[in-house]
């Protein structure tokens, strides 16, 4: 087996080219049974949507082609052990958790961390100890922890069963992960790493080193991001003297569904056979457009580009309205040409270069161009910075997730939640951050960015207005 | 909105036709940037691939097309609320368990359950009471446990959070559940159904009735198993007065991915246009292929085809091995003129017949006819029945959850696990129904039963041979 092979996506395509008949699920058979209007779009890929059938092995038990693709992707990323997830990132930032903390354990967590590991801290049962980032006046943004406070945090509590970071941020920005690492091995804390968006960086300079060179323990990255495999692709590598392979195998198959998607686990070896043939030549042509781009997206007057660092990531290129135009209304430049970039906040608007060059950016400049005579009239008040949203650098939760799952909740309107504890998480998406976590007291501060958000029409991913508090 | 229309479908394919540049993830770029040899198979579904775009709804904050094909979906089934799945019934089952159960509640479940309800059960914390399923003699396997069972287990605790059963089995078998609903619903009740298996009941007669029809709280069904749907995709059911949507809500956006993938959930919008369009003329002519396969499939003197009554799914085909002749020797048959059915036991195969005619049946002729030769001299001594696994009717745990997860445990020979309380489930696979169950005794019958299923070449899902016992 070397790195030119797909030995996954092959072995399906074999087996389908075979025309086997099935009297099996799943229920389409090989997509000879599908409405009609859905077949131009469904039946090439159908045919490799298999069952375990016994020569297609069985990813929560490999022996075969899925263990021969794992052991591919674990050779690329040099990490000891590979799983292949078919549920997104947030099944293995669940499994993760669930694999080394138990109930009532101290988790040392980033605070400004995806909602699946609030989420993993919750099944596990464990007491998060949150350290709250630092604001980057250069990218305008919260960022990570800073070294002092994680230090702070270990020595406060060195019985912790673990220390999850995100790296990178959503914007691409990273951070000195290493010493952090390092720090917590000496106190013998397995650090464990929601890279969802850095499975690009096993290709190299000049992108920022990846977790597993830097030493983490437990690496989960989405294939489906930065890489191209299907969404809800995704990679957990495991590299650690501290945790146990066969537990994160054990929370996965509970996890996941008992008939994982073959056309997402194909997806995940060709998604690596991608990476592990990029060329020289790649990356060559890969920069320029990258430059390109930046240089047309700069041509405004109506926005910044924010400047990029090598600790930033070349492929996610940010822009700042400049002071006064509506960030919403920039967005809706790009949507009328057909230009859909990844996320808007309230003050920017992220762009994600892909892999490869894009053949023609002629729309992009166009739509940059007519920035001008869409934005006039437009000009809005100045927004107010939130830049103080987090006061306690290392907190606790005011109540153990044992006790929320049987206190009971109250829905009130928001400003009648200052002072109690919340009931639910209030996370605007994207990014899908949390700005309030679930068993926090609310702060006055934490409305007033609510309302701010809700005014610059930011949605939140809750199904109720208002918030729920415990009684 | 009527059921000739697929909105969420539609939108997704009208999106794409519109060639939208993607500055966004996934990184596959709308199929542009793909290894080459992958993309015959997967570009044209990768076109759907999208993201949460605003015009694109987001799954776990339904307001637009995914809100629509839901609602079609709800009309259809006739539930109260319908919630497509990514994560197969996996996730509904993990979903409606972490729902209704809170640590510490006790829950009536089936003891012959898939392992994904064992699993929700152990992250919920609750205390299991197994019943045990009747040995059935006609059908030669255990069925489901019997009323009386039900009827003391909910006598001796009322206080139980939930009925889950699972209707029908793998092999298409029901029972008369709605009794039991209406026993449970006087306790005040919720049943809760893996339905796994019968997502096309809801095509009516000569199906059996489907569960929610009968009056079940929340009805979980892999679309992909038995409707055309893909891989991963499932629906959930609420039809309640006892359980809260906003909670099932809540866990399946905490279970699941939080980029859930649009192909799957597209899947989910055609497969229900599917069953709610097929017609009594599609029927006919299954019903007339189902007949014309058993046919063929009982011209042989190896083995029986099970006769079915009404009770019975009439898509699913069981042979089972005459006295002597060797299950895995009898599969292989088909496997050589490449016909795959869905499993094999210890002494039977289980074909699943789709919702659509097969075109061509000569192929499966012929396997029957070549069974003769491919069989002679390989007939082995006679299996011993195994129809008294299960001693006791109700049974709980030795063991709590909370206590499993803080003790260790050891690696031992299967002989020596005699006596002692798995610290993992004992599943064989095909079916994934656990033999051993996490938490409970080991006896002597289990090994007895285990050693035999293994000598006959089941496979077992679990990374390492012996038991695993706690301290
Ligand atoms: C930082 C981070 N972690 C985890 C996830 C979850 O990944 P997935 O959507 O692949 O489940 C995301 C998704 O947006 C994310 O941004
Ligand atoms: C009875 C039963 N329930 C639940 C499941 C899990 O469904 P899925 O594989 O769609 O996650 C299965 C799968 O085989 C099953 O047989």
């Amino acid at each position: 087996m070397n790195q030119q092979e797909t030995p996954l996506f092959t072995k399906l395509q074999q087996f389908a080219s075979g025309n086997p008949l099935s009297f099996h699920v799943p229920g389409h058979k090989n997509g000879q049974v599908f409405p009609e209007h859905g077949a131009t779009c469904y039946s090439p890929l159908l045919k490799l949507d298999m069952t375990e059938l016994p020569e297609l092995d069985d990813l929560h038990a490999p022996k075969g082609v899925i263990a021969q693709a794992q052991q591919l992707a674990k050779q690329f990323f040099q990490s000891e052990e590979t799983f292949f997830l078919v549920g997104g990132s947030t099944s293995g930032n669940l499994a993760m958790i669930l694999a080394t903390c138990k109930a009532d354990d101290y988790v040392i967590v980033q605070r400004n961390c995806h909602k699946s590991i609030m989420n993993g801290l919750e099944l596990a049962g464990a007491k998060p100890v949150f350290l709250a980032p630092e604001f980057d006046e250069r990218t305008n943004r919260y960022a990570c922890p800073s070294y002092e406070t994680m230090e702070k945090a270990i020595r406060k509590y060195p019985e912790a069963k673990a220390v999850i970071v995100t790296y990178p941020d959503y914007f691409g920005q990273t951070f000195p992960l290493k010493k952090m690492i390092e720090l917590a091995h000496r106190h013998e804390i397995p650090v464990l790493v929601d890279e969802a968006h850095g499975v690009h960086f096993s290709l190299g300079k000049p992108f920022p080193p990846s977790a597993l060179t830097l030493g983490a323990d437990i690496v989960v990255q989405s294939a489906h991001k930065m890489a191209p495999a299907m969404t809800m692709s995704a990679y957990l590598h495991v590299n650690s003297k501290f945790v146990s392979k066969e537990k994160v195998a054990h929370y996965l198959q509970m996890i996941q569904s008992s008939s994982p998607s073959y056309p997402l686990m194909a997806s995940l070896d060709l998604a690596r056979y991608y990476l592990a043939n990029f060329s020289e030549r790649d990356m060559d042509a890969l920069l320029k457009s990258v430059k390109r781009v930046r240089h047309i997206l700069s041509e405004s007057t109506y926005w910044d580009v924010l400047p990029q660092t090598e600790t930033d990531d070349p492929l996610k290129i940010t822009l700042q309205a400049k002071e006064g135009w509506p960030v919403k209304d920039i967005a809706e430049i790009f949507a009328q040409k057909g230009i859909y970039p990844e996320l808007t906040t309230d003050k920017q608007i992220l762009f994600i270069h892909g892999l490869r060059p894009f053949p023609d950016l002629d729309r992009l400049k166009k739509a940059v161009e007519s920035a001008g005579d869409y934005l006039k009239n437009r000009k809005i008040h100045a927004t107010i910075k939130a830049t103080k949203l987090f006061a306690e650098p290392i907190q606790e939760l005011a109540l153990s997730y044992a006790k929320m799952n049987v206190y009971t909740y109250d829905s009130v309107p928001l400003e009648e939640g200052v002072g109690q504890i919340a009931a639910e998480a209030i996370i605007p998406y994207p990014p899908g951050i949390p700005l309030v976590i679930k068993g926090e007291v609310i702060k006055e501060e934490h409305i007033r960015v609510i309302k701010q958000l809700e005014a610059e029409g930011v949605s939140f991913q809750q199904r109720h207005r208002g918030v729920k508090i415990f009684k």
